[in-house]
């Protein structure tokens, strides 16, 4: 019998089977399922009397609260699509992707008043601005008082819904830096929530702590897999080592995600031994490359068995692998166990896996063979908004291309040791170099410039800059670096700007050596990406 | 992205992901997940080059074997649909069920030649039959003869699969006792796997051993989801306690279902605690309803902890609940949770209950009033095969009739407590009551009977009889009995024949009140089913 796949149905579960449960933890707030299902009933009636129809974009400047949970929800029942802003974006960044979708609404913290409030002349198509908070410019009126003045609307009838539809879109910079609006479609995300379901906890009483920002391809397919089974979201408004060990001992919370820098930043907080961690079951890492000795170093300081690898990108909903052990594999001592964790992993259920070359042969599964990693998978995007090129450059027939390198071996583990594209993983967010070598290249005064990924202890990778000048320039770092600042997110800003006096090194056809200027800064190194 | 929705992916996924570890064991036999794979695609070359295509039907009288499993891939691939066929239902009932499906190939088991020499007249429409094991009439090559001489068929390319085309067809014989051809879609069949994953092992290593018959809804859906997550099926052949305690024994079994009159002769087995069961984590209940008393012993016997009822039906794939404990709900005491785990259980994901009175309205969530249950879900049938009637019977709109009664509480828990169908379930197998009425009134000295259900300590029920005989006849038990040997499958026939010299109670309108013949067999029974 067809009955459409939409992450709406795991509402109606959570609500039918989990009703009386405290479904969502939010600071001093809490939500049985029942509640935060009837707020999300209520905010889709609310859009929808604001004329938020079929296909809209609503867009979302927000940490984790569970507003913006709500949103996941509430935001498609209307029949709308929910679009959450990466809040580390600087002004033009915001301005370029909320144009390119003509978002309809925006709700946004207060935090981002300021912001929004220049945002306001950049973005005709916005209509509404909603305040997550207290009242506040330029916001017409606020959440609570959308949500009071709503009628609550009617179960959804879900025999209504055309699965293929979209239901969010993540903007990406890509590797090109121009905004990609990665489009998921209901069928998608719901297929997507079923596959992770035994990696988020499955049969188990489970306590998702979400550490990991929900723009973030939805925190990793969180909302929607905890939510059909019954799990307690507990919201982290902004990662912060100690909030999370007091919510963890607090909440008594089991899973979590985070990105190595996370990681690093928990296991090293100074009060880490005076809380109580012994509920968590499950922490996985994704976003950027972990090495065995993370993993050792959180089973050690966490006290939990079950640290592991995942993968994934926007553009696949996100989970591809997880470094779990793979029943029946053999690891013949512990570091090999480490090193099998801190793995790409192998494929979660719903995905297909292949290791190419440029001609789009599979690879040797020797584990040392290097090609692109391809996917065919019910979790690949349905494309970009509005761009088919850059969708048809992604595809090649059914199999989506990662952009990254990758290894295989006889056992099913991939493992990612390079990236095809421009892109530099910093603390979990992806720098396309390119976007921060147009933002240079703004300063009349440069002539010539690379960036490239330096390895960094802390944040895995970050930019570096390597420039020539212009005859005669006075240009320094310092000033280069005060230019970019309006211009790019904190985070993406060069970490080292070299400026050299000699032509940058370039192939026969003029293109700039990027890979030699890299190498210096990776030497020593087993891999060209690092977590 | 849209990728179709089929099994086969799951056994490219283990070709994939599992290749080299032991992927089924049956007997003195074992077969990687490649040698696996390859035998279904080689099954599939010799069955496309015999003419076997697009949606015929592939019949099957087998127990449970590597050969019958290997049919739940080889057919499909072919293009065509798999029908294992109860081995249990007598000559009249499989010639009746062929000749309504039409089926183009019969494998069997030598065990059943007699049987399939008498049928090769009745089914005009069998071209093929194939033995599984030595030569055998009327078969004209063996199982191995086929695959020795196909090709193996290349790899199917996923993205030609209609995923809502039939897959499987499972004939039950209804309440009606006319054949009734489940149709299940590959859809039903990928979407029912991807739910009952946690349920049948999710990541552990997992040693599935098959107990139940594959012809019954395909085993509960193991073949799929076992495939998926790379566990190990161990065939059993039939169902014998020595055999099965052996297997755990050697295997290592983690997970099998049992009906509760297996699950009764294993825990009485006398040499039971001759062998180390303590392999197994996971023992599912089903095809009958179990008791609290039935779960405490099996966990006593077995030492096994996650003993639990489980519900679904051949139209449904069939995993509609299971009565594993409930994250968040919390047991006041033992016989609580032995309670709590003999229940009909809550819903799996994909799957939506309600329990409805006759006007469609929800019964209160109470825990005693009663009502129809019915279910919207991903792993309702297609409809029945060539039977838009009794399709349309069972459906209100997107919602199947379970016909049973059952009641719900306000933690999501469903208790079925009797049932609409005049269906008598013993010892697994569904038995109409109006099937066997029918082949009791072919005997012409009868002029009015009734059959029900009774209990059974052993069956769960058992149908008996009550029968009133013409005026001068001189029929007896004995008589009748005979009679209906060759009428109806040894499973049918009834264990007690009451011939009466009155007339059967009847309503107003002329009916037999057959709640009123039944009520004396249950007197002092909590409920009306028995497992």
């Amino acid at each position: 019998m067809f009955i459409p796949l939409t992450p709406i149905r795991f509402l109606h579960r959570a609500m039918d089977l989990f009703g009386s449960q405290t479904g969502v933890v939010c600071g001093s707030r809490e939500f049985t399922y029942s509640e935060f299902g009837e707020r999300c009933e209520r905010l889709a009636g609310a859009l929808k009397a604001r004329g938020i129809g079929r296909g809209d974009r609503v867009a979302y400047l927000s940490f984790n609260t569970h507003k913006l949970l709500e949103g996941y929800y509430g935001v498609i029942l209307a029949g709308a699509i929910i679009m959450p802003l990466n809040v580390r974006l600087a002004l033009q960044e915001l301005a370029a992707i909320l144009e390119h979708a003509e978002a309809k609404m925006l709700l946004f913290e207060n935090d981002f008043a300021p912001l929004v409030e220049k945002l306001r002349e950049l973005c005709p198509s916005i209509r509404t601005y909603v305040s997550l908070g207290e009242p506040a410019e330029p916001a017409e009126l606020t959440y609570d008082q959308l949500l009071a003045t709503a009628r609550r609307d009617e179960r959804l009838d879900i025999m209504q819904v055309e699965e293929n539809s979209i239901a969010e879109i993540f903007y990406t910079s890509g590797s090109t830096g121009t905004p990609k609006g990665v489009m998921l479609s209901h069928r998608s995300l719901y297929l997507h929530a079923l596959a992770i379901m035994p990696y988020t906890g499955g049969l188990e009483p489970t306590v998702d702590l979400h550490t990991i920002p929900l723009f973030h391809a939805n925190g990793w397919g969180a909302p929607q897999a905890s939510t059909m089974m019954g799990a307690r979201h507990v919201m982290v408004r902004r990662f912060e080592p100690g909030l999370v060990c007091s919510l963890i001992e607090k909440q008594r919370a089991t899973h979590m995600s985070l990105v190595p820098a996370m990681a690093n930043a928990l296991i090293n907080h100074p009060g880490l031994n005076n809380y109580d961690l012994s509920s968590l079951r499950v922490i996985m890492i994704g976003g950027a490359a972990a090495s065995p000795e993370l993993i050792a170093r959180m089973e050690r300081a966490l006290g939990c068995r079950s640290v592991m690898a995942g993968y994934g990108l926007s553009e696949t909903c996100p989970v591809l692998t997880v470094a779990v052990d793979k029943p029946f594999v053999h690891f013949d001592n512990e570091a090999e166990r480490l090193r099998r964790r801190a793995m790409t992993g192998w494929a979660v259920p719903n995905v297909e896996l292949r290791v190419v070359d440029l001609n789009g042969n599979d690879v040797a599964k020797d584990g040392s063979s290097i090609g692109e990693l391809i996917t065919r998978s019910d979790h690949v995007m349905e494309g970009y908004y509005n761009d088919p090129e850059g969708t048809a450059a992604a595809m090649s027939g059914s199999w989506f291309h990662t952009g990254d390198m990758a290894v295989w071996d006889g056992t099913g583990y991939v493992h990612i040791v390079d990236r095809k594209k421009e892109i530099i993983i910093s603390g979990g967010e992806n720098i396309s170099s390119l976007e921060v070598e147009r933002a240079i290249f703004a300063h009349e005064d440069v002539f010539e410039c690379a960036v490239v990924a330096a390895p960094d202890d802390k944040w895995g990778e970050v930019p570096v800059a390597i420039v020539t000048r212009k005859p005669g320039s006075g240009l320094t770092a310092e000033i280069l670096l005060a230019f970019l600042q309006d211009r790019l997110g904190r985070f993406k800003l060069p970490r080292q700007i070299e400026i050299l006096d000699e032509p940058l090194p370039k192939t026969g056809t003029g293109k700039i050596r990027k890979l030699q200027l890299r190498e210096p800064f990776w030497e020593g190194k087993a891999k060209r990406v690092q977590g």
